[in-house]
């Protein structure tokens, strides 16, 4: 893996994001690294740019598949669209319209998968299996995986001493990532699951990647199953992560309104489970600490509910 | 006018602001400068820090007063809450309840002084008068002006080559600063005025200050005259500006609905307006810009109609 080189392939269509300080009254400086601020309102981008790009002239030329439930398939699409590769993203019936919207937008070829995540996975493979496709995807592929450690590079070389990183996690692709990233240099990862969205949290403690059943959550993002065939996020995960902490759906709301309260950002139920973290008081850092806020696109009616309180 | 150095000595009351890329199709490229994401939300604390830094120790003992609409006097009751200095801010009666409740928060001793913002800035010269304290103008003191043009330096130093920066004007502290410190560098001064609160552009136009009775806006930040006697901003406006562009309304809400759709970010009105220029059509650049989003205090129930489209 090398993620030095996956950051210099993927600059053309993956900025680097900005940090900006977190006022954390008593706790050691803190900053959130805003990739809701990334070319397609989030981290997805980065992963898919980096194995797209790898991808060898045939393989570009026979199109690729995704399951996604949005962010992942809008950031293959509109990679995609930019490489004039075709794009076919499976998605569950209950992917957000915001997300829907620009997959379709960029071009790709939208597929409605039925009622959940792991559903719009088994579709993708089949496409992939009967077309013969390259499929990509959304956590549990090498390429992928270092294309999404590029923010961990990042990170590092934005904040020299930082100590930790707070990181979003679902299917682990971002967390496994950034830790092969920081590893090296001592950094230590601080993994953050969603209380309704903790399958690779609770995969961990049985030491085995488990099923549980798909829950309605305000970090939708964070939805969806890590494969009981897990060949890569779930040993990496465990390798990784030096600390994990779950928030609840309240922590999550309260951390979107504060968001755009304090920080003038928006940003999704899933992408604001590390502030989340730190605003509850769930979790403290102990040393100079980053916070990824992983995505920002959220519907609009949803966060207008959220900021006005209703 | 040593804007350089002003740029060192606000660094620990004010950071540096991050730029992004802004898509627009046809365009050269083009970047937001982020000053939504400075410290209190606008960049009216880059002029406060200057101004209070440069008192010396009897002048901060007496404490100061301002006058202001709300992000002016924001700033200057975090930076006086910083140093240790007793601030009074006067605010008309329409002040906006998320910039007066953080005034307050901060420390500050709020005046509310009538209808309008002419109103704010009699009580404040009156208090200033009376009391012998100084007082922190928002826009037409040399100071805040050179503390609002450490903005243009960093846009020069963050955007090599960039050839033009496309700026919000009220008063015409942020113009003239900016203007004074990009010049040099060949660098034009696009200033962009809401239709609503046009003084300075009309003021310009009649070739000295004039009054305008003040309109509601959703730019409410810009609202105010530029005073009849006005010292500095306006003779400064005159020579720096090399483009006048004015929006309405209409462009102005909808800027502030495409910030937050397409780039995730919270923006006021009166931040806008740079946005509103370029997405509206009103203004092309004609070369690689920079548009400076000045602040994100937007309160949470205009927002959420503002997104929603009610």
């Amino acid at each position: 893996m090398d993620i030095a080189a996956a950051l210099r392939r993927i600059r053309p269509l993956a900025w680097e994001t900005p940090v900006v300080p977190l006022d954390l009254p008593g706790a050691p400086p803190t900053h959130i690294k805003i990739e809701s601020l990334q070319h397609t309102g989030s981290f997805k981008v980065r992963g898919a740019a980096n194995r797209l790009l790898k991808l060898d002239a045939g393989q570009r030329g026979r199109g690729v598949v995704a399951a996604s439930s949005g962010n992942h398939g809008r950031a293959v699409a509109e990679v995609a669209g930019r490489l004039g590769i075709r794009a076919t993203v499976c998605v569950p019936d209950w992917v957000d319209p915001v997300k829907l919207r620009a997959i379709d937008a960029a071009g790709a070829r939208v597929v409605r998968a039925g009622a959940s995540y792991d559903h719009a996975e088994e579709r993708a493979a089949e496409l992939a299996a009967q077309q013969g496709l390259p499929s990509v995807h959304p956590f549990d592929d090498l390429d992928v995986i270092e294309g999404q450690g590029t923010v961990g590079l990042e990170v590092a070389r934005q904040l020299p001493g930082v100590e930790e990183v707070i990181v979003p996690l679902s299917g682990g692709g971002l967390v496994a990532g950034i830790g092969l990233a920081v590893r090296d240099r001592g950094i230590r990862v601080v993994a953050v699951s969603a209380g309704r969205a903790s399958v690779m949290h609770r995969s961990l403690q049985a030491g085995r990647p488990i099923e549980l059943p798909e829950e309605e959550t305000v970090a939708s993002a964070l939805s969806g199953g890590i494969g009981l065939a897990n060949r890569n996020s779930f040993a990496l995960c465990g390798q990784v992560i030096d600390r994990h902490v779950v928030v609840d759906e309240g922590d999550i709301r309260s951390a979107v309104r504060r968001a755009f309260r304090e920080c003038r950002l928006v940003v999704e139920g899933g992408g604001a489970v590390g502030l989340a973290a730190l605003w509850s008081g769930s979790y403290r850092p102990r040393g100079r600490a980053a916070v990824v806020v992983s995505g920002g696109n959220i519907d609009r009616h949803l966060l207008a509910a959220l900021v006005t309180g209703r």
